[in-house]
């Protein structure tokens, strides 16, 4: 059974986005996503998940978190859930930590930014487009 | 290698949008999706895979046909990609002719109410989640 997932949309204290540019073996492709990965069985919880997940990628920390959603990635064949948390007040905390293997660069970019980025297809990662959709109306609501 | 997705965004003459209620066996719990499936060997190509799902899952065919996005499902892990077409002047135009085994139930809302399905948990699939905020960054371009 596939572990539950974590992603993180973490804002800056000036309203930027932290953005991990990443290579992607499964597509063989570089690509711009938010900060994420799967619940281990040592994290606590699915927001200490996301919590170490934002340090190991980025080298971020947040002051503030709070679960904005819940998907699920594909409940035709899977059932486990993705939790999207968002951190605000997010600062460099450290040095990144990434897994072995996995090659990531912290990308900044403004929330105007985000739409232009999806339509271009440089975000094309479906969990982080749900997850900006579910800030995006927590943001109206 | 996991076939090709597509999902469809349909759209009445009156602006409704086209959802399926359905129930999932990977999640044992039933769903409220938009239309959607694999892109199989027969179909000539990813439109005509979404013609065809609309009409076997609703029963509803369109008048006007625009791909509006295309998405990763899962690049950590997977190679196919998922693409949704916005199909407008949605009309139901005979049966559904849904697959064995599936149990689907066509529901009409208003996009308005869109939002609060989603927030609600009521529409929880990822790729249903993102082809909706295609539709939205699409409308306001």
């Amino acid at each position: 059974m596939a572990p539950d997932w974590v992603n993180v949309v973490a804002v800056t204290a000036k309203g930027q986005v932290v953005l991990v540019r990443q290579f992607r073996h499964g597509t063989g492709q570089t690509t711009l996503e938010i900060p994420g990965g799967a619940v281990d069985p040592e994290d606590r919880s699915p927001l200490a998940a996301a919590k170490r997940e934002l340090r190991e990628e980025t080298g971020y920390a947040a002051r503030r978190w709070r679960r904005i959603g819940v998907v699920d990635p594909n409940p035709a064949f899977q059932t486990n859930s993705c939790t999207t948390f968002l951190a605000e007040g997010a600062f460099p905390a450290g040095d990144a930590d990434p897994d072995e293997g996995e090659e990531l660069e912290v990308v900044l970019v403004s929330p105007g930014r985000l739409g232009a980025l999806v339509r271009r297809g440089t975000i094309r990662h479906a969990l982080v487009i749900a997850a900006l959709h579910w800030w995006r109306i927590g943001e109206e609501s």
